[in-house]
């Protein structure tokens, strides 16, 4: 928890509670949910911690004491292979619990973790071996790393903010892992990465990741390419504040192409042991802000960052086969979703520039926008819930007509 | 209005009040009127609102589907021609209906607004033109686009942020029109504009532009052209809160200088259909924050635009004759008020640096301040009569003793 | 006193003074201490204003009317030599009693001070000096500039907010002064002065100057030089709220070293009339905020500036005696504590950025730290007082074991 605060903005939860009570199903939120700092400040509390996200690769941590600092919303954390087990990683908060230093200052390998400041020294399972100078009346046993629940799925590594507050994440780890490993993607390498800090309220990015109606004006590349096939849910866990939410979906490639590179064509090795292309995309969701878009000889990481209530960093991983060529051309492979992501972060940065506005008033969601006027309904709920401890029906997730011409709505959303 | 925000600073309308009320006329404001966050908060709510703006030049939309995207105090606003006729002009806040996007990015010309989002269209006379996919719920009637109250006069758009809230713009329509076409405003295109965002509060700005006492220290270029000469009042509209404030005044030009330039030499060809050089100056004043200087050759407009407590911008655009040759060279022209809004600039900044130090005290303005000491004082009693609906008599303007060495207060303060 | 703000954060002492009564003596602060600008705000009404702080060194201001621009806490100051004795100094805050501008901008040497705005005009004693235009109805008399009180002693300029707050300065410049002389440092002139802004809390910065347990791990070149011999303290004064503190300590420099240089060979001029290197170095500590260390041939000043609750200006300057070569390498000078303080910035910006997480708490000083622990404890006992006006026991010093290893603490904390 946030140490107490000795200057606080008179927050009203009844306020928010109306607010909330106010929402008109299939309309966008108040304004106040897109700029509010108090609201931001609700979420950070109540609504983050209760969530999982991706943080990272497993094989950012590849051998024994191999340690990465990473960012947990809006903590810093350190995650460390602590052993030789695939499963063998830990996570802490990158904070010294001698004067409170952070940690490590960049991704490294070593036996013990140790603070620039004063060198204290932690095990990699986050006891503190240090012993010298330890106050008598000080038990060191008290002095160990604060530690970040972690969980490995399918080559994933999942962080939560606190244990206590998280929900049991094992249904997530049960549905997903067979298939993100029949996708290759615990034997996968990085072959880039691309942050797009985006000017604009989380809840705005993936508003607008949920739904393709915008793919036809704004994403033409994208639009070519991908916007043409239906999704099938595979399989999707119930969501909801004590359920993680996950899922999986799966469509063919528009146009017999083999991949989603500009010409259709190979651009890498075939992952998780294929013999053949496919011909067809599968998309996961993993809770609420996480999202992995995998293909025959690529796959694609989302993470969604939420940074206060105007910023949230939009981070971008492609992973291939681990054993494709050392000095292969990443061009082609990060080209698409790159391009589209820009694209993303302007328009989403446009919706933000508007809904700041006198005369922004909530408008109405289309039905190419259902599963974005289902993620907000979710949302709300979930908030009035933490907010109050009321449990009202909230919304049930009525599957839409199938249609083309969606990018990633119905993959991507779990219900 | 803004939406309900949900944290809230405790804002003291009591402390307010008193603070208005505990203002000795002839001394300048308090702290808290130039750096509070909380009293900009009210500002924006109450005053501004009352209003009217320059926002932009007719020029600027010179043909039926022209837009542009301009500033109206915080907001972004869109000026569209919507018409062959010259009062065709329309003004909308620049925010979609469907998700509250920014509707228009750059300035441009076209049948339809077409938002990049979605692509939702709207007519140039603001209303919804897409029906495909809106929800049959959904009235589109009732998604147009929000408008901006508009009016043009002489060759210049005026806009205000509510129709409920602003004074009728009619009798400076009627007083000032024929004068700005006198001075050819409405037959001109603009030879230059620049931009001087200027970090102190908008109040700071306009206590320096109402007043001349500073111009031999401050401003030796504007002096020695023209500080010498007494304005003579041509017409004032009675300004407060229910009524629109404008002005008129003239001078001669001193030294029987043809126009404001360095040497005194025309800078451009006769404006308003005039066949020679009048020796003379013109000034106009539309409401509080809007200045027009006019000479033979040449127009200057000003806008003085409120960004926050400690932040204004400064806009100031030249005009000549819309026949004046293409390749005219505009330096001339330009030189005496961009030298001289640089130096205000700095000016106006090392005062917001001074105001906010624990030593600053309210100090007493000279005979020479007059108009700044009317200005701040006629800001006090719209503020007390806006928070309370408390009428109070109001300042009463004495004209002052006829004297020369001002720039512009007797000549852009009405009253 | 700041003006009355409109729009308050609802500020609760009794909150702050319940975070004071559960601290644990011999842990480092809760997390508001360092973050909260709440905190900050008391802290600039309540526990600045009891601060005396070195701004300048004499040399500085060398003739009646040199004037020179300086900090003091948040507020720009102007210190002016107004007559021809060593003591006559004084100081005046950056604001223009007229309209409240920055009297000076820049540095300079002149008769009177004269305010580029409306060009009033003061004497160097502060009194207004212009009479032309101040209304009537207005005494001149009552708009001389707002004094800073200030002190000079051995050389060194001492400042405080506001007289009714300071404790009396003489105990301190009685202590102090014949050292500070025996140093030359009143017959010397400036070498070189930078600044090194810190984005920590102020307390972060004393915390770590107060200890040396970090030197080993951090700071390499200076534990080589510096860090083998224990101090010695001459002089020290009460402290607490109404006494002012300071402290005089020496130690041997190690190794048979001459001065503090990386060979240890003479980097300047001998000074303060020395015929030899003493091989000894003297602190003294002037205020909180204020730090000395003097070998034989040259000074270095401390300057610690809080500007916010997350930064902190750190300014050093180095002196030698003004009959060293006009054209000197200053690099030798300069080296030691440059790279020190370089160092010293990067860790106590990554104990800022620790101590900001929601995991982190509380932790224990070592023996090594003994006197940030007991700074911090002061802070605690002074802020106290301050909020509530009880006066507890407060902390008491309890003079550490003699140990070598440390850099600064026992010479620097004054009891």
């Amino acid at each position: 928890m946030h140490a107490t605060t000795i200057g606080t903005m008179t927050t009203n939860r009844a306020a928010l509670v109306d607010l909330i009570d106010r929402y008109r199903p299939g309309w966008s939120l108040e304004q106040a949910f897109y700029i509010d700092p108090a609201i931001f400040e609700f979420e950070r509390e109540l609504w983050f911690p209760r969530q999982w996200s991706l943080v990272a690769h497993a094989s950012e941590v590849p051998a024994k004491g191999s340690y990465i600092v990473r960012q947990l919303f809006d903590e810093e954390i350190i995650v460390v292979r602590f052993g030789d087990a695939e499963e063998d990683v830990a996570a802490y908060y990158n904070v010294c619990t001698h004067r409170g230093s952070r940690l490590c200052t960049k991704d490294g390998r070593s036996r013990l973790l140790v603070c620039p400041y004063h060198a204290w020294s932690y095990r990699l399972t986050g006891e503190l071996q240090t012993r010298q100078n330890v106050p008598e009346h000080v038990d060191p046993e008290e002095l160990g790393l604060h530690r970040v629940p972690t969980r490995c799925v399918g080559g994933l590594v999942l962080c939560g903010l606190e244990e206590a507050t998280l929900p049991d994440v094992q249904p997530l780890v049960e549905a997903l892992d067979g298939g993100l490993r029949n996708m290759g993607i615990d034997r996968a390498r990085i072959a880039g990465r691309k942050s797009y800090p985006t000017k604009a309220n989380w809840k705005l990015v993936i508003e607008n990741f949920f739904e393709c109606y915008h793919c036809q004006p704004s994403h033409p590349e994208y639009f070519r390419l991908n916007a043409h096939e239906p999704w099938t849910t595979v399989a999707s866990g119930p969501g909801g504040l004590d359920k993680v939410t996950y899922g999986i979906a799966r469509r063919s490639i528009f146009g017999g192409r083999k991949t989603l590179s500009d010409d259709g064509q190979p651009v890498s090795r075939l992952m998780g042991g294929r013999s053949a292309y496919d011909g067809g995309e599968t998309s996961f969701s993993l809770g609420r802000l996480s999202f992995v878009y995998a293909v025959s000889d690529h796959v694609t990481l989302f993470q969604m960052i939420p940074r206060s209530a105007t910023e949230t960093d939009v981070i971008v991983t492609w992973l291939i086969d681990k054993d494709a060529d050392a000095d292969i051309d990443t061009d082609p492979i990060t080209w698409m979703w790159d391009v589209t992501t820009v694209q993303d972060k302007k328009i989403v940065e446009d919706n933000a520039n508007g809904v700041v506005s006198r005369a922004y008033r909530p408008g109405p969601y289309t039905a190419l926008e259902d599963h974005t006027s289902f993620f907000v309904q979710t949302y709300l709920s979930d908030m009035r819930l933490l907010i109050t401890g009321e449990r009202t029906g909230g919304p049930v997730w009525q599957s839409p007509v199938k249609r083309s011409g969606l990018k990633r709505d119905e993959a991507t959303e779990a219900v």
